[in-house]
């Protein structure tokens, strides 16, 4: 059997979970929290189940949340979706990009990704015969020089992939930024698809820059959104996809060959539990805690911190520590101390190596002091 | 924007369950219980939840639920699946579906389906690049003439498409269908995409031809399950694939990048729930009933009902009641009568026209009472 992706091999995070848990180790590699989601939640879970919430959902999602996500996302951004033609509920934010890049890549279409970057989409946009091209983002900072994105584009580009706050380096896109990027594709067609997955996850009083602050943009572009990172309940894939009428038209055309509809009670339960904000609010506090606590445990180890502004994961420096491999790092790390993290190199398609590691702080403060514990004696 | 599958609207399925909900008809058409499924199910979530499965699952799935999957098969067909390599949990049927064919399917193959088909067959091969060869199945018995099938196969075909008991025609196939389809593709290296989701729907005391019954069937089939079908939750949205390692390989390529991982604590429950072969056996009894029940309703009508030996969809023919085209024949049942129904045209590419339409007796019996009371005064 010839392989479409050939180059292909199982997700970092699968194959880091899998040996945090045989080696026993504090899991800070993939991205999901280690204590418990509200029990509210749960048990509107249960209710919608009892209320017979068990069959097909309709293709594009519960209206009832679809109007609930429309309300707050107007009360936050102070822009209006349409819940009829403009938000599709997905099965978490990885299908929402995979659903958005299918129904609009065509073979020999160009898609511009900023590396490091969340490890689906440049296999995705591949397996649909599209190109990728990479502006590679540079430590510490990995900010962006909007001329040199501009020397990337050909008559074939399609699409640019943007994600603030950043997966996996907590950096995010300025109102500056947003201005940039506006002037680089007036006058072009190209798309954007923007994974705001972490939207909620932005520290210091910095203000979340969403494309659909900017009618330029907004009006080309797919939005992906994740209940998972919202609600502390990865586990139970679910998000959404915000798009005007004309792309979301596309969107649902495949949405609705690649998983039909998606699960019926955890909907209906959302749209309940998120009704009320209170239910959400407080979250970028909830994580800049958990930032700052696990940022000044790590102050006493040999670790230097990258700056982490949104997301909830924090970069580290190892260079003053080892001269190995990223890869061979987090191995030694999981081995011989007991904690699993993402060496930084698995979000480049080329294995890039700054001699970077990537930590999870969604976790308790006991596990984060732990961790700690034995990071500083690396 | 250039649409990838211009010809596509929203599948039948939605527009047939929206207008029956505006109409406040009896919804027979989308396939899908009216009744509750297994109180007892329904608190095995509750607890998974409790217990704590809210994060991520493993990306091929749930491991005590692959294993639970393993013995099962072994059990119904004595066939050997390994959890590790061989099976893969999805979103649902369709998300399996779809991912195999992504997994596949590069511009230019040709992939083989039987006409009236599953409505995702065709646009999602198409949206891949590949070419759809089709063979029409002729009412009242659907039957395949493996000689005519033959002369579809060029050098390009990659995959053929089969689904018994399917969709929406009520056939089956038989062990003569198996043996002719392994002498037709002995010596190819065409591939086999398996929908079973009707697997446990065969009445009468026919035995399901699985593929995997047949090693040289076994060895280049994906075959698709059902959750929802099984354990009357199609709202839950969870499936499996089952293939040898080389194929799961490939799939599980594309499933980590389309969903990454499907419904955690929905897996747990399911895992301990089918743990108990009693809570699933009983099941083709239960719908053969329901079955009988409706044919013996309809008798008195003037539709003329086709043989169903799978699935829980009943086909009928109106040509001694209108001369209209199936959709619109099935608009006037749902306006004036208060019946809602599939139009079989809907299953054709071309949208063939038999004077046929499905109804789905998945429902409890005072519905299909009512129903029938209706379609009686047709
Ligand atoms: C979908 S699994 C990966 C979770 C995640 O976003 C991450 O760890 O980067
Ligand atoms: C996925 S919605 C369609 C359900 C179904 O299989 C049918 O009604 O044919």
């Amino acid at each position: 059997i010839q392989s479409k992706l050939p180059g292909v091999g199982t997700t970092i995070f699968s194959v880091m979970s899998k040996l945090a848990a045989e080696h026993n180790a504090i899991n800070l590699s993939q991205g999901f929290p280690d204590y418990a989601c509200d029990p509210k939640l749960v048990e509107l879970v249960n209710k919608a189940m009892k209320d017979g919430f068990n069959q097909y959902a309709p293709m594009p999602g519960n209206i009832f949340l679809k109007e609930t996500i429309a309300e707050k996302v107007e009360k936050l951004y102070n822009v209006k979706y349409n819940p009829e033609t403009e938000i599709t509920v997905t099965a978490g934010g990885t299908q929402a990009i995979f659903t958005a890049l299918a129904a609009i890549i065509n073979a020999g279409d160009e898609v511009i990704i900023f590396e490091p970057a969340y490890d689906s989409y440049a296999p995705t946009v591949k397996l649909l015969g599209g190109l990728v091209k990479t502006y590679e983002l540079a430590p510490p900072s990995y900010g962006i020089d909007w001329d040199m994105v501009k020397k990337l584009f050909t008559a074939k580009t399609r699409m640019i992939i943007l994600n603030t706050p950043q997966n996996p380096t907590g950096s995010i896109l300025s109102e500056d930024d947003m201005k940039s990027l506006i002037k680089l594709i007036s006058g072009t067609d190209i798309l954007i698809l923007s994974d705001e997955v972490y939207e909620h996850l932005i520290y210091d009083e910095q203000k979340h820059q969403s494309v659909m602050l900017y009618p330029e943009l907004r009006q080309r572009s797919f939005i992906v959104a994740s209940f998972g990172k919202l609600l502390h309940a990865t586990g139970w894939k679910l998000g959404y996809c915000l798009a005007p009428e004309k792309l979301t038209k596309e969107f649902r055309k495949v949405h609705q060959f690649n998983v039909f509809s998606v699960n019926s009670p955890m909907q209906q339960a959302i749209a309940e539990y998120i009704k009320q904000p209170k239910n959400y609010t407080g979250l970028a506090s909830f994580f800049q805690q958990k930032r700052d606590y696990f940022r000044d445990l790590l102050a006493g180890s040999r670790f230097k911190l990258l700056p982490c502004n949104g997301s909830y994961f924090q970069c580290a420096s190892y260079s003053d520590i080892s001269d190995e491999k990223d890869t061979d790092f987090s191995m030694h790390l999981i081995k011989e101390f007991g904690v699993a993290t993402i060496p930084v190199s698995a979000f480049y398609q080329k294995s890039t190596d700054h001699k970077i590691i990537r930590f999870c702080f969604a976790k308790e403060n006991s596990t984060l002091a732990l961790a700690a514990e034995k990071l500083k004696n690396v």
